[in-house]
């Protein structure tokens, strides 16, 4: 894509109300625009990096066998009484209305009990599960504050599955396989290594839930962790008890600040005999689904990409969430014709490539930009460069730049 | 995808409730399924639909310099209060709810106030222009009364494309440019022959606006048809004048029931005054921007094809936005490896299948659901089949089967 084409436009300085890192250097690289606290669109950069984890996301989520669906937004009052959480002292996030005849209807801060009650039409028999369903959806809550930019706000973008199992036994090879999955996920999102599979509280049928925190000071977590035997504990349940079923001792835990990216629950059966949520099992007898739920905070997780790897000058993305490859940079008239050609050639080749191509702005305003964006590789088409013999590259994480021939960008780029 | 595979299962009943050709149908095979009145979530199978549609739209979108990008749901009241649309006197399918601090917010039922708002912050100068931008936006709108199923409902899927231009000139060919992009969306999605260019009424800066609409038995538009001239009025400004204007008479003019399936409207630049939406020009004086507006109704377009192609057995997709191309099916236990083998063929050569391999299942019965559920092309796959040489192949929309070889159909598919 042609910069000059594109409507948005960096700037130097973040709204004033605007607290996170996050949020100040996507808005001053145009991926984001703040509609009100909590809230925000997602400009054509912006979308190309969300849709790029979502893919990650889906790919994954497919291997294991997930179906992609997409439920409603609005939810019917109903189906959340079912297990109490229509009421707003159980569950204090809800956005409600009224239709026209006055009947309460609420937004969808979560979607469990309305994708049970959608099975339920479907689910007879045991023949019929294992069932594993996913969705991309919008959810909207409504946070008291919402100050981590797009770590939490009010409208995010959030991967939510649900399984469904026959037995306890189904049920942990499906949540086991998740915990895999996500261990993918997080490391194609590039931020595995400081990703955690996290003990923490598990609700009414499990003493533990397990959640995925990745280390990042902007996050709103505290996790204890065990490097060593690789155990990682949220505050929330760090107790003698715990650390003694664990094998672990409070004195060898490191504590950190993270961000919770995942998380999977074990329902058990509880939320399904709330719901009569059941099955003929091979006897013929009534038996209420195994139950699982699994989020990723999509909008979340690009967050956290931002807080982690940027520097003083801007965003880093990793290659596989990054909108394109390369940010090709024209400086100057005489490097113009070498690079509209090199930008037609990687075009044709499928590299994705953002080509500033604006006439009227400097190359230190364009080398400000390609920081702020963020972009992995930078290429520079000069007057300079092609003396030197090609085009100048550069990672952005890393600090010093090489001339490099046309045959051998094209082959890089290729591998 | 397997069929046995799939939690969705076809029903021979709708729900009483529902009165609505295209949802009776889609919530009977399995693509909807209905939250509450007007509110329904997509299965895998109909959001594979969904995403088909949306392809062939943003591919058309991107062809004319569209730039995708989504918005938010959540609404400030005092973007909308600039144009006096806050006022549910003047809109009356707001959902609108509240903070935790009190403050109002509204559900977007329409995004051009909130886009404007956004393309505020990057508009300078005359050289930024043009902009077109658009979304996929689930739109959310308190209808009085939802019997239409995906015709009309209270939560549906939409494109909306926003242009902002220098002048009428730069509006008019972007305008221009989007019907022609249109009259393609619609060709490729099978219901360009049916769909016209209908004039309608036009708001504060046009006579008219134009609108697209598709002969549909289940539509809730009057539109008067001049076929030899290709004109098409909408009854809303059905008068001598208008008439006149457009050089037709009355009695040429054949009604016909219709549903909208896009709409474009030429704002003027009545709305960037109401917003204070400027830019420089060239001579360094403020201008207001000339805006359009361009609708696509994206779940609307899929209960339309439901409504014109299903016959009496069921759905009739048309290849273009069909969730697989083939439907596969394995009859009896001697057909097994044979159609196991082709499956995996057809996959591998990228052709979208899906395989009836339900083994406690009739033939009867999977050639009722291969009929309900619509697939272009059935392909059978039996013991009979095989002693005639091959396999038995019927379009969705012919009466008659032929048996072809696996090199004919493979070939076929191909093309």
């Amino acid at each position: 894509m042609r910069q000059s084409q594109l409507f948005t436009k960096t700037r130097k300085e973040a709204p004033s109300d605007e607290v996170a890192k996050n949020a100040q250097l996507l808005i001053r690289a145009g991926y984001v625009y703040k509609v009100m606290a909590g809230v925000y669109a997602y400009t054509p950069l912006g979308l190309r990096v969300l849709e790029n984890i979502k893919q990650i996301v889906r790919e994954e989520m497919n291997a294991i066998g997930g179906q992609e669906l997409i439920m409603s937004s609005l939810q019917k009052k109903s189906t959340w009484e079912m297990t109490g959480r229509w009421d707003d002292e159980v569950v204090d996030v809800w956005f409600k209305s009224q239709l026209k005849d006055g009947t309460e209807v609420g937004f969808g801060w979560s979607h469990e009990e309305a994708i049970i009650e959608m099975l339920q039409q479907y689910l007879v028999s045991y023949k019929d599960l294992p069932i594993n369903v996913y969705q991309f959806q919008t959810k909207l809550r409504n946070e008291l504050r919402a100050k981590s930019g797009i770590l939490r706000g009010r409208e995010f973008v959030m991967k939510d599955m649900y399984s469904c199992s026959l037995d306890a036994t189904q049920h942990d090879a499906f949540y086991n396989a998740t915990i895999e999955a996500y261990k993918k996920i997080y490391s194609r999102l590039g931020i595995g290594n400081d990703t955690y599979v996290t003990f923490a509280s598990g609700g009414a049928f499990t003493k533990f839930s397990h959640e995925f925190q990745t280390i990042c000071d902007a996050g709103e977590d505290v996790v204890y962790l065990h490097r060593e035997k690789n155990i990682a504990v949220n505050e929330e349940v760090l107790n003698d008890e715990h650390l003694e079923s664990l094998g672990i001792k409070r004195e060898e835990l490191e504590k950190v600040t993270t961000a919770e990216v995942g998380n999977i629950f074990n329902f058990g059966t509880h939320k399904s005999e709330q719901m009569d949520f059941s099955f003929t099992n091979e006897h013929g007898e009534k038996q209420f689904v195994h139950l699982g739920s699994y989020g990723v905070g999509i909008t979340r997780a690009m967050g956290v990409i931002v807080e982690k790897f940027a520097d003083d000058k801007g965003i880093v993305w990793p290659a596989s969430v990054a909108p394109f490859a390369v940010h090709l940079l024209s400086l100057g008239e005489e490097a113009k014709t070498e690079a509209d050609a090199l930008y037609t050639e990687l075009n044709s080749r499928g590299v994705e490539v953002l080509f500033d191509d604006r006439a009227e702005v400097s190359a230190g305003e364009k080398f400000a930009d390609a920081d702020l964006l963020g972009m992995p590789l930078r290429v520079v088409v000069s007057k300079r460069s092609l003396e030197a013999g090609g085009y100048e590259v550069k990672g952005r994480a890393e600090s010093e730049s090489k001339v490099v021939s046309k045959e051998e960008l094209l082959s890089s780029l290729h591998a």
